[in-house]
């Protein structure tokens, strides 16, 4: 009955928000990034009784949507940190970056698998999975330490950004070549072409020619009587922040890229209307409420038993996928100095859910084509590696930020 | 595939959020309770092309959940404005109102069902649907007014959860009735004694003991060194409000009583506390995203075309259930004056949602034990009317608060 399962899911919440409050405070006193115990609620979830117990087995698509809130909301909050005109300033390091941290992984990855006798497919699945950065980790480690305007912060959100795209196309020709038919050189282009066009859009749209408009505007407004009730009866700034995101994530996810694409450029063009629609302490507490549940479902896909027959594999894999994106992104960086090119290098590590999407869209076409193209044992590879790069991202990054900052630098102990 | 999925509920998270701000526009420009638009909203989703274009039928259980959670932290947010020493004072009143507001109309709504010609065990699922109020329709509309201080919101949400322990009790007689089986009296008891305790428990608990046992703490404290490291190591306001807004919500669920109940006395427990722990400008934003979830789905729950056979005796009824709670909780609240007896009066007239779940639960138990307890027109008459009389209650509300307090009291613009 409908009543029960409410009650069920209030409980599953109840039980959620309690172990990552516990791990919080753990994480604090061992003085970790917070965003590790979270993980690690999920992987302890997924692992024990409590799995069962929180009968979490049963309501998956309400979570899978939680999840998904959360890391928009993470985003579009980070977006709201990074106006445009700051990313443009590193916009050539960002494409170095970014180019640099795709290429030499993909290869890496792909020749290493075809050295070890797998198939083509195989191998460029694990390239594929290699490539795409998962932003929402470190920019959750960026604002847990409240470096977001960093220089280096920025580099990374922006090389995140072209990352993706970058990925998106890689994934689409892999794909493509997966399926068998002839690679449709022409679709690829398409889309490629349509996700492109897609950002520069909305960067010019909502970051330059908007705020021109609405500066002129206001100027010309400036000079006429202007009753406070007209500004009242417009559209107020939580709504109309809820509006924009979801409407750009859901275009982003559309055109097959990642929806938080579209959350942070939507966050990214609000930081220029900041004082029309400071909508800033109001999307902070949804984001405190509905970040967690991102951290601790990517922690619950976690099956500790099937990496046992794969693990040397997934070993290497994972040391390759650390190494090759660290010195990909650091030549890129390069000419920002060793540290700043370090920061950025691990800043780029983390695969997280960026990862896990690659590795369950080769399971999908394995039942959509019904030719194992992802090996069971590949997958667990895949996974291993998106969580490996994951959990180690953090510390490294408080590592090399405070080592360039200094003591300026202090974790945050709890965000409020 | 699960990529599908999420770009769904973006989209339709985006065509609702657009849809009410649009309602809400309206609303104020014909100056009428937003609420009233956000219902029409749903209704206007239901009736049309939109529900189809918007592919609501295909994720109900996500929307479910937002509904619920919208509605669970609008309680909570008027809880923290209602600390329990003020709904002491009103304590005696508030009692008679809801049990003088319970008996009446539930023995005219089950008087006229018999006197019509219908079965007992239908005459009794109208009575008891006509007893519970609704009480999240009020507490909407004298948040948007600001008055949830004033002496009469007070009556009427304390009066709306004695109500609800006493519509749950009737609720349970009348499903052991309609069960066919002799009436367990023990059970009964047993289920109802046990909501008693538990609200009685977590009032004393929360608003009496805990308050007290805090402050002696503090005092003894402020004797000593106290670091303010120390008090950061704690757990933070929103992470600690959720965890007992959901721990309580569940366990009121869990016996039987609305989930909005425990939300309710959790956010009055809280209210004890809002210098130690002030969670109110975290609560709001979560409150605003996600209560228009709630009235958007009590709309999209009508179906207009099943309303045209049974039209005339859900009129009567709907009349019935209005006059009989007026006059009912009138009465109890008589001793405070004219007008502020009519204010309390229409506060108590909405069913909403627990109106709904009266029918929902009829209907179940149609399934259940294979026998028509509620016919298909029954349903739609108990629909009606809950539906009538939330939809009635907030301009008659607006109108006669403003009656008593004159222009003291406007009716704010847009929620900010």
């Amino acid at each position: 009955m409908a009543q029960d399962f409410i009650q069920m899911v209030l409980f599953q919440l109840f039980m959620i928000i309690v172990l990552v409050e516990v791990s919080k405070m753990i994480c604090n006193r061992v003085k970790v990034p917070t965003v590790i115990g979270e993980i690690m609620v999920g992987i302890v979830i997924a692992n024990t009784f409590l799995y069962n117990f929180i009968n979490l087995g049963s309501d998956t698509e309400v979570f899978e949507v939680l999840k998904e809130l959360g890391v928009i909301f993470l985003l579009f909050t980070v977006g709201l940190e990074t106006p445009f005109s700051t990313i443009r300033k590193v916009g050539k390091t960002a494409i170095m970056v970014a180019v640099f941290g795709v290429i030499l992984p993909f290869f890496v990855g792909y020749g290493l698998m075809v050295g070890l006798g797998y198939g083509i497919v195989e191998a460029l699945f694990v390239g594929a999975a290699m490539v795409a950065t998962s932003v929402g980790i470190t920019a959750r480690v960026i604002k847990d330490m409240n470096l977001m305007h960093a220089i280096e912060s920025r580099v990374i959100i922006g090389a995140a950004v072209i990352d993706d795209i970058l990925g998106m196309i890689i994934l689409a020709v892999v794909i493509g070549i997966a399926g068998g038919g002839a690679l449709d050189i022409v679709q690829v282009g398409v889309v490629s072409f349509e996700a492109v066009l897609f950002v520069l859009a909305v960067i010019f749209i909502g970051s330059l020619l908007l705020p021109k408009v609405m500066k002129k505007r206001s100027e010309k407004k400036a000079t006429q009587v202007c009753t406070a009730e007209r500004r009242t009866r417009g559209i107020s700034p939580l709504p109309l922040a809820l509006i924009i995101c979801f409407a750009l994530s859901s275009v982003s996810s559309f055109l097959g890229l990642a929806a938080i694409i579209g959350a942070f450029l939507a966050g990214m063009a609000f930081a220029e209307f900041k004082d029309t629609w400071p909508c800033e302490e109001k999307i902070q507490p949804i984001t405190e409420f509905l970040t967690p549940f991102f951290f601790v479902f990517v922690g619950i896909s976690v099956s500790l038993a099937a990496f046992s027959d794969v693990l040397i594999l997934a070993i290497i894999i994972t040391l390759l996928a650390i190494v090759t994106k660290f010195v990909g992104c650091g030549i890129g960086a390069k000419k920002l100095g060793g540290k700043s090119a370090a920061i950025i290098g691990v800043g780029m590590i983390p695969r997280g859910e960026v990862g896990l999407i690659v590795a369950a869209i080769g399971l999908s076409l394995l039942d959509e084509y019904n030719i194992p193209i992802l090996s069971a044992g590949i997958y667990n590879v895949i996974v291993f590696m998106s969580l490996a790069t994951t959990l180690i991202a953090p510390p490294l990054l408080t590592y090399t930020f405070r080592r360039k900052l200094g003591k300026k630098c202090e974790l945050a102990p709890l965000k409020e």
